[in-house]
């Protein structure tokens, strides 16, 4: 089984940035800690700073890379993408919204998902852990099936 | 470790109401998985269409009870009860906000969380395993303390 | 055939709260008068001024009492209860929503009604005979069934 | 006793217009059941897809056919009329407002009425028994001054 | 030199309708005042309850009947018709807004104007001098051309 | 196939109304291209300024003329007639929306719609053109079905 | 009988500021104009560019100058003062509100008047004309007291 | 003389919540205070988290208690109970709103008070001496009449 | 210890202006009271119709005049005026606002404060008492530190 | 004469992804329908997931490739990008926007187009069959400079 | 060449008031860094508090001072003064705007700017040195005139 | 001291796009007149189409290129992109924004900045000289520090 983890813009920058809001782990430490604790399942992983390349890589998830399921941290386009949320409406795999804030308590305009009515879940505010629990619910979701 | 599991209105129905959207599994089942789940943890439960019992149910946690940690499932009062809110914030015990489907995927007045900005992260669209996944992130943070 | 009548906040002062406004009818008075005017019909009446006994109240008539229909006056929660929307929605009954005064010529706040989509229609404005109104349009339409 | 049933733009297409939303039953059928209903009042009938004959003919009712009260289902100027809400603030009838169905769980446009504040009261959502109720709530008010 | 006193819904009613706010005088004594105070004036008049009649007479009024100047009070149709306003817009004939009552001391839905921006002035709030002050208004301006 | 070309109000002025932002083309004139250009189609014809008698005239269309499709101008009530949105959902022929001027470069009121939800398609902003657009959508539409 | 012409802020530019909105006409000829055609009237003038002077001109002209009614042109105060309206309801004189332009046609911000909702009657769009008309409307108001 | 002292939710948690918002006096404390500086006042306390069973504590402070005044701090209950706004109307006894905090300088939402235009005033800001500055307002008030 | 009663626009009408609702004592009558009540305080008062001088009265309280505490009733400036607000932010003395009427309970526009968040605390609704309430929490707030 | 269709983010799709609502025909068909539609017209396309590179193609059909014309679907991106409106305003080329299905029948943030302002005209909901028309209002507007 | 640097109210406090945001600087100072920086050309300075002596001041600078520019700080009036935005446009002589703090990072009132759209250009954020800059601006300005 | 200037999308078309409202400087003149102004200071420059590539030269700029300050204009992506000012937030550096226009006088949509609260200060309306402040003002602040 093979999940894809999507970043989307200044995600790159994780562990640099602002670590008392976004954590000091980098995306490396997730990515390897996700990996032990799923022996059995392909963990991929791509990061871009550009709208139209992330669209692109939920197209080829698709389309070309047999994909499970994805879990999705899209940062600041989460509130104004239109067009990521047609993207994950067009795929046919589940995709899970992750956050590592809890973005309800940040500013008004951070307390709007364009992407969550196309999400299938959503999980906020637990730091790196999100990304794991995306995982693992993802699973979860995914024998059921 | 002892953690409360709360359910706002008409959690009591679940397994009856509206299969369709919220699943056939009763509230007893949920709590049997999580038990089984995690043997070493305490789990409580307490239901109430009550705002004010709800309220109170977080006092108890905090000046009685001796809990941990809180998965809160507050049902509609979601949308419209600072009073919870203020509770929440009020009892020094971390909160995760839970809900069964996809909020964000329903009606506007369900898009807004009053209770959001003061738990410590929500989960939202994974059906009976919110619950589940809820108590583990919870876990998870308590750990780290 | 059982047909619930269910008051919500500040009712219990019907004939004595502001009867320039409300009439000088008592809720007794106008019960009396459904009666008489339907004999072969089951009346029962609740009334309470807490939220969550009308949502327990709407379970019980559901799950317990067999009812076949519910004419609700719900107040001034009709303006601000998704937990009693919630509620009607996921009881497998009619409900008739009713008031007293002409709500939509009030102030701003009370033209909205949380409840109004799930119920299957609306009286208002006609006084005691609001409540007798939403008897018969409940029997009729249960007959039609 | 006299009653006018008024009724406003499309209603002309009653039984024929999609029946699934506005039921089967022509006004022809619905004004016969009335007229067996309440044999010893007087039923008048109009309907226009013309504002301003509806305006007209409320003006008429008054200040010539010697109207007591009118039944009146302004349709979609329900919405966007205020010359109409002038029109019932003007004549010194009382003027009941009716709906087939319940406009409150439809749209967001028509759940706003220009008219109900100058009504003295509302039913919707009962079908074509919403006219009969309106009579009968008419003549009980009629009675009692 | 021709005028044209234009008036919109609920205007025939002038002296009968809700006489405290809008005064006692009928329509022909104000016509009668004014053509005696301006006698070398040719004064039309023209009253509808319908806004297709008032677009048409304000047409007539520019194609055919060779009118100087237009004083319209649309009455309600004053707060809806983008209609009305195109044809003022349309016709090049220059024309003012006039009210018997202070539009702006009213409900909020009175105190917007669609015609305003196309007519050339606006005297609100003087009853029945207020065609008089309109008719005064449009002869001065029109000397001037 | 008979297509009904349809004008709301002001529509009657084409061709001396404002030509620097409507163009200097008679409704006659571009009638008479769209004969030319479609000689096997009948084309039909009806312009008013009255609300009441546009819906009238889809009415009509529906229940007497035969009519395969209906292009349609609603002039200044595309924007505020939720009447004729209705009739235009009632009748069960395709209408097409049609606009002379690019309808969202102007002001912010003519920007929305109340009919288009109930259209087929949209034109609008290539000036007498637009008609013969409107047709040609239509009978390739038709031929599909 | 005493009138009290009263300007607001810039309006001590008039006849040099923007004349092609304003007009070329200053105020000392608009007052001569007025003076000659109300010869048995005394005119009184203030203009102030501050909101406090304006208040206190108000309150003056109650309290100490017997003035019988007021002109008032507020100037841009007209769309944020609560302070002057204030003062004009607390005054008890008659006060027309006057403006040179139609202030409809102009700015959003324009289209709101604070102090209209206090005075007795709105002139606007009849550049110098506007005060002129004031005036004559004053006077007949006070003539039928 | 008999005063209510009437407490929302989460008030019972005075002295131990957020001292440095709401202060370090429990309730007890503050009664104790305003007892010792009104001797011949007899007051009368308490608190619930239950919205229905304040509105219950106002009627029977109407009907069976009589209490001459009420000083209520609603707490959260300020910014969302309509329910509450009409018990305090309904019940003819004068009540004074007081809150802990200046809750005008806290997030929007705690700035609309939805009881406040059915109290006869307001005291907020002064921690725990606004409860003593509600009894002293509520006596002179009382004295007066 | 010096205290400053500042009064907004209007207020040197008191007792003279609308007694009905703004009482019918004189300020002078409400100073002689306070004067009495606290005879240890030294009370100056100053109002001013004017913004600007208001501003100029809370630097100079400041820079000059070693007052200790300002009891402010802004009028009509506290719903329009940052400039004042900024200035209360500015100077380092509590402020406390204070109100005759119950702002709650009047028009949409009456209801915000501009200056409430930095003010230490609010008092309205008490009439001429309103005053000496804001003297009175003032004095104690004054003595706690 | 050269025009070039231009496809914003997951146009690419077309044919694959929900056929349901985008139809069934693949990018690749409607060209060739329209290639052989307008044989002595050159038709060149461009698609792009990426806001960036749909405003390099505005600027390179502008500045490098002598097109005479653009059609332009942007998909989601019509509602959120002013630089796409940006770069259209800026090139010199005619361009008409299209859409596939009705977007004025869809979700709210739908209906709102940043690039219609400074397109030429709009053509929406006639599935493929939009391009085409787009293509043939184009040439017939080319036709007439 | 003359240039008014023109402050408004608050401003005089400047280095005294809040220094952790507003700088330690005082306008003296401020002004004598310009003078030496431009000593060929004359800096005059004026402040107040007074809305209505700034709308003097810029009317003076224009009628009788001959000034070339203008550099202004509207403090709190920036947000809510139509009449200065009204005299800025009045004058004949470029204004700009500049503030010490960088406005659009403070709360929502202060992100609108009523003088912006007046002005030429603004410069916000960089403390005192924004008048150098605006001084500096202004000059480059006036010589390309 | 390195700055780099940072340009946003369509502002490679600068002095070929409209000249009437960018001015018909090129950037390459624009750089040149900087250089030639600041030699002791490196300017590097970077423009982009596409939001992405303008985050990853936030990003190379912070991480790599050791550049001192950054003046930035975003073009239209400063009223949409919340993932430019994470970025602007996440690099270390300080940024100042600039517009060659005045966008407070454009349309309402160019009123807001997405990046304003996070840079450090804002310079618009001066043309190509704005690009010269913005060095000079980051230049004098990067001094201090």
């Amino acid at each position: 089984m093979k999940i894809l983890i999507l970043n989307g813009p200044n995600l790159n920058l994780l562990g640099r940035r602002q670590p008392e809001i976004y954590g000091s782990k980098s995306m490396e430490e997730i990515l390897g800690d996700i990996t032990r604790a799923y022996p059995e399942t392909e963990i991929e992983y791509f990061q871009s700073n550009h709208e139209g390349e992330l669209i692109d890589a939920l197209h080829r998830a698709w389309l070309h890379d047999n994909v499970s399921g994805i879990v999705f941290n899209a940062g600041a386009y989460t509130h104004t993408s239109i067009a990521l949320a047609d993207a994950i409406a067009a795929v046919e795999i589940p995709v899970v919204e992750v956050h590592l804030s809890n973005v309800s308590a940040r500013e008004p305009v951070r307390r709007q998902s364009m992407i969550a009515p196309v999400c299938c879940g959503t999980i906020a505010g637990f730091g790196a852990d999100s990304y794991r629990l995306g995982v693992e619910a993802l699973l979860k979701m995914l024998c059921k099936e």
